[in-house]
């Protein structure tokens, strides 16, 4: 993953397994190109920042990510925090943060939306659910929705 | 439309024949039987908050929308108005609320991300395509996303 300009979708996934459920999902669905993978809160912070080993990419409004596919449980920084940082920065908000878990607990759904999230989706456990669910995010996301100057 | 509890969607539009239009769309796609229409800004915080002819609804999370769809050039209170008052309410906060306009203006649609709107669609002027767009829409915010306790 080279140029860090073409992202479309960041995927921030500390399970192996479940990256690789999702990266399989969305090469099904042909949005497996644009994709990057980070394990933790704060490398998401990094990317989304350009900071750290990202402090080369541009991060002007025709270089956001159309999605941030964000789970809750992450090392460092944790994805309720990653959200908040986002979602309380005039230069980022506009990204669609999906919070992708599988947590089904009202507390995490109302903190979420409570601090901005865009939608908030429980991980499907069946493999062509997960797949399916995946298809939608994509279409809708990258396609339906609307950013600033994209 | 005598139940206001069993609204799924609610559809804010005063121009009658993007209304029109949108309910085809929505009919079309076996949505149209749990959508309220309302035609300016006052009537859907009404709607909302539960206030004037509206105030015999539940506001509970069981009996929350699952979807605003919300035109922007409104009588008597605008949307994005409306949005800021959805969204700075924690009982309603939890509403997702997709933004449903003509307006493709970078100032109308970073102001709304600011204001927390969920999603933000600009309106297909074909029909055929509206209809497609109203589809992924209520598949994914109907289906796919998650509120509290819904």
């Amino acid at each position: 993953m080279g140029d860090y300009n073409q992202i479309e979708i960041l995927l921030v996934e500390d399970n192996p397994h479940d990256a690789e459920m999702a990266l399989r999902a969305l090469k099904k669905n042909n949005l497996s190109n644009k994709v990057l993978v980070v394990t933790d809160g704060e490398e998401a912070l990094d990317f989304i920042f350009a900071r750290g080993k990202f402090s080369g990419r541009d991060k002007d409004f025709n270089h956001l990510p159309k999605m941030i596919l964000l789970d809750l449980k992450l090392p460092k920084v944790n994805g309720i925090e990653v959200l908040k940082e986002i979602k309380s920065n005039p230069e980022t908000q506009v990204i669609p943060v999906i919070v992708l878990t599988s947590s089904q607990e009202d507390k995490d759904i109302v903190e979420s939306y409570k601090l901005g999230v865009n939608s908030y989706i429980v991980k499907p456990v069946d493999f062509d659910k997960f797949v399916e669910a995946v298809r939608h995010l994509g279409f809708y996301w990258l396609l339906l929705n609307k950013q600033p100057q994209l």
